[in-house]
């Protein structure tokens, strides 16, 4: 199957790299509007050669992976322009948004909403990896409608990049990656931000933090590129989310000021119960071994 | 040295596993009061036997591992029964107030007020293992007060471990470990209570989080028997650290709801600067390699 990938970032580089790795591309072209990032994509090999859109878009399939800001309008200029044969699917992160836009295109069913969930703090053509999809979930949006060969090919690739398919209504999607997505980068962002801001002297930090400290804040190494379009398209249902969670850090700041530690205790008791939850994230991921220097 | 380690957790574990392998220990006792993990703790091998503390105070040297809520009390009583050779070392997290109790104690030279900093998200005998400590930083307050064998004695220990040792001040280390880890306690623990909170079909949590939710809500299976203690010994400088985060994470929402993105992208882009802080404590880690299944 001919191939192209708009946006050789993080996600779309790895994209290619399994898809041709799988044998489902036979060849694989790239747009890429960064001309660093189009360079870079090249000597990597991700791609055979990069195209202008106009041309690009006579291909089999499409996958678009751009800031999910471009994307609305990415997508209906892609829309416009494909032959009656050609399959687009889309991996952004937020899904509301995107199929309002294309839901009265006349080529709408041949348009998969997809949100492939992985990822890493990297970002750019030199952040794809293979195996990055690997156990971990997809999501497809209106399934309804797409046509039944636009899933077909749909679910071709996100098997060959070994992920679990499961399908959700866009506005459930977009509600619930805000509470297990988009605030755990918030979060991290500003702990990030509150550490830095106090150490003046990052010395300090560098001496005293630990390896809890950095896997809490890893997301805050995150390109705002990306996640600045995210949160503003996700904002009403983060916001939600990152009220609540302030209510819960200021509950929890009254009853450490009233030194009430068995009321402590209770909630971090109850916060405990995360453990279950990871514990199945776990089994999902590629194992993560220690190895001792 | 004939060591005895009081509290066989993750910490105490893994200190008497590492100073055995050093030969640092040619015996070793232990003191715990938790029945089950004393037994554990025996089954291991972590040490050679349990004792009552009377008789475990006699030896060479008493490392003491156990909650900072208990640790004032221990402590005295120790310093009151061992006899003029006998060295101690606290380890635990919080500093000030173990210092201010010991300080007019007539065998305070006897003794290292240390915190090495390592530990993981789980806890009890089964959670100690070789090597946790390597690499990572230990640190000495008022130095000045313990003698210079009983210094050199805490050296030595350390020096097994792995440990860069640093010298503060008992109530800057104190501020200093709220907001590098307390802080990142806390913000974890309400994480993970948001989410749970929201998402009361667990089902959902499994599939959509990722391994961003992970990393960023690890610490909140940390174990609230040690770390509420933590929280009310440290309840001024957490405070203050929880409302600065507070503050940042409020000001965040409210460029949300204005979707001012030129403002979220710029305080992302100033948290991104945590990414050199990291880059050094990932250097101070054993090296963690994904390995693919």
């Amino acid at each position: 199957m001919k191939i192209t990938v708009i946006g050789l970032g993080l996600i779309g580089g790895s994209i290619a790299i399994d898809l041709r790795k799988a044998g489902i591309a036979t060849s694989l072209a790239g747009v890429e509007l960064n001309a660093g990032h189009a360079k870079r994509a090249l000597e990597l090999g991700l791609v055979d050669n990069i195209l202008p859109l106009e041309e690009a878009v006579k291909t089999d399939l499409i996958v678009t992976a751009i800031p999910v800001s471009s994307i609305k309008n990415v997508l209906l200029k892609i829309l416009d322009l494909i032959d009656d044969k050609t399959i687009v699917i889309d991996t952004g992160s937020t899904k509301s948004l995107i199929c309002k836009a294309v839901a009265n295109h006349p080529k709408r069913t041949q348009f998969v909403a997809a949100h492939p969930i992985a990822g890493t703090e990297n970002s750019g053509p030199d952040a794809a990896f293979s195996g990055l999809f690997i156990n971990k979930t997809n999501i497809f949006c209106e399934k309804e409608k797409s046509s039944a060969n636009a899933l077909d090919i749909a679910h071709k690739v996100f098997d060959a990049l070994k992920m679990r398919t499961i399908f959700m209504d866009p506005v459930e999607h977009d509600k619930h990656v805000a509470y297990v997505s988009h605030l755990s980068h918030v979060s991290s962002f500003l702990l990030g931000q509150t550490v830095l801001d106090i150490e003046k002297d990052e010395k300090n930090i560098f001496n005293l933090a630990g390896s809890g400290f950095a896997s809490t804040v890893r997301l805050a190494k995150s390109s705002p590129d990306m996640w600045a379009p995210i949160f503003e398209q996700n904002a009403e249902y983060l916001s939600q989310a990152l009220l609540e969670y302030i209510m819960h850090l200021q509950k929890f700041q009254y009853h450490l000021m009233k030194r009430d530690v068995k009321e402590l205790h209770k909630i971090m008791t109850s916060a405990n119960h995360i453990r279950d939850v990871l514990e199945g994230i776990e089994l999902k991921q590629p194992k993560q071994q220690l190895i001792e220097k």
